[in-house]
């Protein structure tokens, strides 16, 4: 159950971070562009590449000390098919490294095409007598407005390939609430949302007793998280919104259970730290930015750790 | 603005169809797929060179009855970044047959992530002093469960760069009332997502009195339909469902005023047609699927003319 092996990471390195892979052009220093740039000119291609040669650095110093990164595809769809391999390759490369891979996609669709979303994704395409994985992840998020035959087919390549979801639950962004915190009656939509969430995974309980499909809970928003956390005993969860967005440690550990149950997003935060002040003076060589994104992983732990007993 | 070109070549053209190009390996004839077998084995690039090539025949066949097509990215990333690049250049053949494209992506998240797909999809990146696009398309859809924030970014690119937006309000599948059809007072979900739809798109309402910002409505839900349509007078709205899944043209005329202010999508009905006993009997050469094609777009929209005066 890919649950376990997340929880089993997190528990072994004693850090319930996953490192957001959201590469932005601006993040990656020039001695990385400026190679790709003059062999490929000023291309998608180009700046492809330097996605994929940035990240590894990142998971280079990384991957001892964190379990799980979660690359956002957008970041890569933005530079089209060239920006796609990227995306490709990364979690290709963070998987032969040990890390958990949590595709971030927050893909949406009707049971047809699901299928085809999550063959691709976390399911396999047969062709001739030749299987295919489109892209390699171990987890990946998704929207649930459609309802349960939009996660059905989901479900069930989870059960066959050993994989896992987080479904958005309640959103870290400003205005989440808009939809998500309505009321039906006595229920707040995402509490709805919520008790779904948790009949999903129902057949895909580990030996923790949280299921391989989560739920997405923003750490932007303690009071409802504390809410979803009595609502959704067995549903881990992914919080994002940590640092950049203005979630802090003190208000997220209501996500954890017994020191476990969730883990804890950091994207800008850790990859773009060698543009922050605070490490700035000590990572002044562009070349040692791979050691400030390791250096704000490790206050990001200890950080976590003040407020959550593993 | 896009949505006066999409009703201008739908009054043109005499319909007000969408056909969605989402091939699956199944529908394409083995003269197609044979070829690429042979050349690239049974692999991804195989499927995705024979996807592109079904779409072109087809393309070529419907292009002058049909004012716009809608490729299901889905049916592409199922075979990933080769899947991917028959998906682009679907897109880009279709601009050049004259076609509208409405890209079917249903992507959803916050402000920052938002921005990057919409970059990718509807406006452009800049590297250097070159401007990309990461794919064609002047129509995507979009999931509106994150709110207003998660659909901005794509309103500012709308502007600049004359592009459309499809949002789901209520969708074609089953389940689709599990979340869209709950009551917060007296009011459905549904009918709210469709009140900030038709706010979103103030701003882009055209020479007709609908806006480049439009809504998802199923076929399949006549009652819902009639409802929005009520709610939305400027909101124009993208109808799935229709055929394979149930809606009929008797149900789905609610979505019209005046003849104008829906486009219906149907995807196996016409680019499927060639594998129906319907067609069987007439086009029993399999290099006569996409002329099968035509056939059923023609014989759609008879049946929507029935009902539905343009």
């Amino acid at each position: 159950m890919i649950i376990d092996k997340l929880i089993d990471a997190i528990k072994q390195k004693q850090n319930p971070t996953v490192v957001g892979l959201d590469p932005r052009i601006n993040f990656v220093p020039s001695f990385i562009t400026e190679k790709y740039y003059e062999k490929y000119g000023y291309t998608p291609k180009a700046v492809a590449k330097s996605f994929y040669k940035f990240n590894k650095y990142i998971i280079d110093e990384i991957y001892d000390i964190v379990p799980a990164v979660k690359p956002q595809i957008a970041m890569y769809e933005r530079y089209g098919t060239e920006g796609l391999k990227a995306y490709e390759k990364t979690c290709i490369y963070a998987k032969e490294k040990g890390l958990i891979v949590i595709g971030d996609i927050k893909r949406s669709d009707i049971t047809s095409t699901a299928e085809a979303y999550s063959d691709g994704h976390i399911g396999k395409v047969t062709i001739g007598e030749n299987e295919y994985s489109g892209f390699e992840q171990d987890f990946i998020t998704l929207n649930p407005y459609l309802g349960s035959d939009s996660v059905t087919p989901y479900l069930e390549d989870c059960k066959k390939y050993e994989k896992g979801l987080f479904i958005l639950a309640k959103t870290s962004n400003p205005n989440s609430g808009e939809i998500q915190d309505l009321k039906v009656g006595d229920k707040h939509i995402y509490e709805i949302v919520g008790e779904y969430i948790e009949k999903w995974g129902s057949e895909l309980v580990g030996k923790y007793g949280y299921s391989s499909v989560g739920a997405v809970v923003g750490a932007t928003h303690p009071e409802q998280a504390t809410a979803l956390r009595k609502l959704m005993p067995h549903t881990f969860f992914l919080v994002p919104g940590y640092g950049a967005q203005g979630g802090k440690a003190e208000d997220l550990a209501v996500c954890f259970k017994d020191g476990i149950g969730a883990i804890v997003n950091s994207s800008r935060g850790i990859i773009g730290a060698h543009l922050k002040d605070e490490y700035k003076d000590c990572f002044n060589d562009e070349k040692d930015f791979a050691r400030a994104a390791r250096q704000a992983a490790v206050n990001m732990k200890t950080n976590l750790k003040r407020c959550i007993e593993i």
